[in-house]
């Protein structure tokens, strides 16, 4: 919601908070077949896409999301060389990828062909690596496509998608988890946002148990800050049939490009489990 | 401010974002003679308590804030047997410390005694400890307290307190630093609340080179969410003669207390500096 004074306000009514950015001027707005979609300039986090009321990036501040949804679990896999994003569609998290050289083919399957049209025109810096050859974009439903893929024809899938309901909410379920870990060839590894540890703890601990009913024998949450979303606090959980324990350091350390947040140091940080979400965690 | 419909917000108009909190009750509200404390039920934090317009403290998130502003600096000291909690009226802080046993005295030293009388009454977990005969609870000027003290009478100084403007502005200076480095002891470390990375890397830094400057050979910072502080993402900052790599590993694992989210992982995943700030402090 948008107050008289130029506020845009997120509520988290299940959680009696709210996070508002100071606008300054509205760029866009359309309803989608999928969502509708707002562009906003903002007064300090730069240009603000909103998605169905919820903040999704911000020029000031994604840099910690995409940089945490790629590169640990690039560093995890042993030859990360073919990678699918299922979402993503501001093409921030296919950047980062694409930064990666052991990267042979990534693919980003986003439902909504608009908001890359619009991350295009008002986020030209997510989407500067859109050209590369390596890169495909595909504008389909990412659950009949994990669903329709062949046999270990994957190597790390990043589902980088909004919360778990409306066109979301499929990428949350056995039967997604199922199909990708068909697809994911040896080592491979699943990677998924989480949402917050402080407001979702339960949903994390959900995933978990979904994602091993589903045939992983192995999943991992990393914690990392974000500030745009509910809480500032935010996760993403791994899961694989291999260890999840395997990090490429030398690699991650000899980086032949540049972060903003991600180093070696902060990747073994991002493992560290508080002992509030280890408790949740200690059935699974 | 609070509106028509019961949301108190905190704005930070320097950052253009603002967090708010749905309220159910106001339960207190007074004027001391240092600033304006008000005491909230709030709908899903728990009790609240706001000074000056900002949010200090809540049931639902203060673990991550007292927690890291306590264990590190004790398990980073060798033998750390006396602390003074400088600010900290809530005594949460306080509290934290007295869960060590190898602490012999913790003074806390607040200049507004009726935070500590509200903590009493609004907040009574926090101030459980109060009564430990380890504890001494005054209610003076911290500034004036270092300056009084003796030469080395003192292991861990622990700054808690609010904001750099208004009463704690004289706590984040040269004059202040170079007295606590007098009253610390051999390996004696002063941590202090640093505000968040995101918003205040300049400040952060600048904490940096005037602990420096005031004759601290060592000065390192470490990070923890804070849902309730601007940006959700929070900083303390500790200062030594000594190289403050120390960790008694050994005996943060075998802690004999409970904590909700510090552990061993979490102590040192705390450390992990992102390559912005990195570069932010690289010429100190």
């Amino acid at each position: 919601m948008i107050d008289a004074s130029g506020w845009f306000s997120e509520v988290y009514p299940h959680h009696g908070s709210a996070f508002s950015l100071k606008l300054k001027a509205k760029l866009h707005e359309e309803q989608t077949p999928f969502q509708k979609i707002e562009i906003y300039d903002t007064e300090w986090f730069g240009k603000l896409m909103i998605i169905d009321g919820c903040t999704m990036v911000s020029d000031r501040d994604n840099f910690l999301y995409h940089e945490m949804m790629t590169h640990p679990v690039l560093y995890t896999h042993p030859d990360p060389k073919r990678v699918w994003v299922i979402g993503g569609g501001d093409c921030g998290s296919l950047k980062e990828v694409l930064k990666h050289p052991e990267v042979h083919q990534a693919i980003q399957i986003e439902i909504d062909e608009r908001v890359t049209r619009l991350a295009e025109i008002h986020f030209p810096d997510l989407c500067s690596s859109n050209q590369d050859e390596r890169a495909e974009l595909l504008f389909i439903d990412g659950i009949q496509w994990v669903r329709d893929a062949a046999d270990q024809s994957v190597d790390v899938i990043i589902v980088d998608s909004t919360d778990p309901v409306g066109p979301a909410e499929g990428l949350f379920n056995e039967a997604f988890y199922r199909d990708c870990l068909r697809c994911l060839g040896p080592n491979g590894i699943l990677v998924q946002q989480s949402e917050s540890p402080l407001f979702h703890a339960d949903l994390m601990a959900a995933m978990h148990a979904t994602m091993r009913k589903a045939g992983f024998t192995n999943t991992r949450s990393f914690l990392f800050p974000q500030c745009l979303y509910p809480s500032g606090w935010w996760s993403g959980t791994m899961a694989s049939q291999s260890a999840l324990t395997g990090f490429r350091e030398a690699d991650a350390a000899g980086r032949p490009f540049e972060t903003a947040y991600y180093n070696t140091e902060i990747h073994q940080a991002a493992f560290a489990t508080p002992v509030f979400l280890r408790k949740r965690f200690a059935d699974l």
